[in-house]
């Protein structure tokens, strides 16, 4: 099944606001099949509104509408799919008492101007919207089926998921787009290509997409048009056989969290955690500490910016600053295991590189980091170069240090120490 | 001058990616009074492609289409574009030379099926691609003005930016739409409307919109379809009202980043910073490392996440942490002292809090967050309670923690400690 989905707003043309919700709404009706043939940006203007409704219900008889049906912009959506469908506006009673009822729990009157939110195209069916005040509606006649949402996400989310999605999933024939990710990190695509081409070509026809981002290269695979059951199965077959080429590289699947990664393979080794900060400044700890429930695993860490830092709360050594530098496998070394002594925890990892842009000199230039774990006593140290600008180095690094300890704690004690 | 937007992308349409050249079209479009009337969303089809395409120029006369222009995507724009303008493709040695030698430069060898690549419509002006392969193509003729590029955000954006917007400027008859943002924060968009409401008619035909998020809320202000100086004189009188009304809340203009505000406050008062971070968990050194050359002024901080590291890296005694708990002004106090003092730093500030989803009780419910700058030996603290979830929670007290040192920063040591 294909629809349109036309988006009014002046602000999303002006380039004011990035339209996320375009990329929500093709996600959500493509877990029932339905495939967002094409998509129409206009403003809040009732012409255009009504050309490019008009005219994706003449392409496609289904049309989904985003925006302009708040109070605020004169409800010009609803008005103008009326006028389209040929129905006058009613005035809905249990619309209206809702609506007062919501206000009064607030403690607040709602002005009789507010009365035209309760007015709706004639035979529209009502998509109650619990996460605000303008209602959803759902509108079958002549011209095919116009669906209408607010604007703002949290609302058009709440009802595309709640009311919308069931609705069409119940007129798509039980077919279904379905797609899952694996998540990899510590490898680049073209390396994680050369071990997943040989096989790319049995995973048909499931198709596969590299995604690569600052976090690593997430492996989306897709099945189109198919039973659920059926896709279910040709998608777990194909997870299995990329998780088999991509090894120790992978990290999870879905949405996973590197770092809750982490901390429940620390959890489940009974071990707690501790991070030595330089050229990541916290990012590391920052990423620990976002995961919920955190606490048990993580006790905290040292940002060690300065090399006085490094020394005062760290112990590493003036005269090894002095004779392998701050950015050394020595002193990150010296980092890991400092913090460890420091918190008394059983795990450590420590960073310290040159995020740029000054700094790099032709020995260790912008992009040098050098990592080092400390897991029961075993202290692991490497040196890299990473790409890109500032940003982009400490985000990598900040991945990279957690996957190195992830690495770390998975093997446990039993390797030797280098 | 009006415009119409027709990207080209199957992955957009599927949600799979969010669309962010759209809105950095808008951006760089207006700065030379050009707007963006529509923008359709089509996917790689020929079909799809040209009914779009021509119906943007039936209706606008100019079309700027991003997307289907590389190599992978069989160059479909390209195809359709030419068909519409009626003129044929035709082999330009020009690009095939410059792709050959970039190849060369590289160390790799073209191969002659890319020979496509240098096919052009007769009569278009090529747009030189220093970001990448595809060259973007201006084709003027009897449906109007097309403008292509390919859809890679940083090629996109670099065309746009150096290719397309200057062309376009030079028609736009000189008259352009200019926003200007002042950047607010430590006060609910509410509170700031009600400072601003009683000047909000003065600034008329500057048109206020108030843009809230976890940093804050900026105020920009527009100027529509004006001459460029006039534009200038009143957004500077608008931005001057505003300035006034916010007040101590007002941080920086445009893009500025707070914690860079905060550094350069701090080095042009010679003062240099240590943080001691609990609920937030290296988030507020993550963000005063993210600015270049911080190290001159932040030395570092200590992440102290459990009681213990509170107690052993930061001095904070375990009876002062059984009576006032761990959540306190009192622990807030002498975190921050405590980090001044072990990173030898004239200025520090402390953030513990709760920051959920659990952890909290009625006296401090999540959201509760303790805060202690210290500068020049005086300290001060406040407590207060954030709204949101978790990831909310935190990016506000890390925001709000920064506020506050600037605070203590601006206004010198000469106020008296709490």
């Amino acid at each position: 099944m294909d629809l349109e989905v036309v988006t009014v707003g002046t602000e999303l043309l002006l380039g004011f606001t990035v339209d996320s919700n375009s990329a929500e709404i093709g996600r959500q009706l493509a877990t029932v099949g339905v495939r967002v043939a094409r998509r129409t940006s206009v403003a809040d203007d009732a012409e255009a509104i009504r050309d490019a409704v008009g005219a994706a219900l003449r392409r496609s008889r289904v049309v989904l509408i985003t925006g302009g049906l708040g109070p605020t912009r004169d409800d010009i959506t609803k008005h103008t799919v009326a006028g389209l469908f040929e129905v006058p506006l009613e005035f809905r009673d249990e619309i209206w008492q809702e609506l007062v009822e919501r206000w009064a729990r607030l403690g607040r009157r709602l002005a009789e101007a507010n009365r035209t939110q309760a007015m709706v195209p004639r035979g529209a069916t009502v998509l109650p919207n619990r996460w605000g005040t303008a209602p959803g509606l759902w509108l079958k006649g002549g011209p095919g089926l116009a669906i209408m949402l607010p604007g703002v996400p949290r609302e058009m989310r709440g009802l595309l998921e709640h009311e919308v999605v069931p609705r069409l999933g119940s007129q798509s024939g039980g077919r279904v787009i379905r797609s899952r990710t694996l998540r990899t990190t510590g490898i680049p695509e073209s390396s994680l290509s050369d071990r997943i081409g040989p096989i790319e070509g049995e995973l048909a026809p499931v198709t596969l997409a590299y995604l690569p981002s600052l976090e690593g290269v997430d492996l989306r695979v897709t099945c189109w048009d198919t039973e659920p059951a059926e896709a279910d199965r040709r998608l777990a077959a194909a997870m299995g056989r990329l998780r088999q080429a991509a090894g120790s590289h992978v990290y999870g699947e879905e949405e996973a969290d590197l770092a809750a990664v982490v901390l429940e393979v620390a959890r489940s080794a009974a071990r707690t955690i501790a991070v030595a900060e330089s050229c990541t400044g916290g990012l590391v700890g920052g990423r620990l500490t976002a995961v919920p429930g955190s606490s048990d695993v993580f006790l905290g860490g040292v940002i060690a910016y300065h090399n006085e830092a490094k020394r005062a709360l760290l112990g590493v050594p003036a005269d090894v600053l002095d004779r392998e530098g701050a950015v050394s496998e020595a002193t990150a070394r010296l980092m890991a295991e400092g913090a460890a002594r420091r918190l008394g925890a059983s795990a450590a990892v420590a960073v310290t590189g040159i995020a740029g842009p000054s700094g790099g000199s032709p020995e260790k230039p912008v992009g040098t980091i050098c990592f080092a774990t400390t897991v029961g006593g075993a202290t692991q140290s490497s040196r890299t170069i990473l790409p890109g600008e500032r940003y982009d180095i400490r985000a990598r690094a900040t991945q990279l240090a957690l996957h190195l300890l992830l690495g770390r704690l998975r093997a446990g004690e039993d390797r030797a120490p280098r």
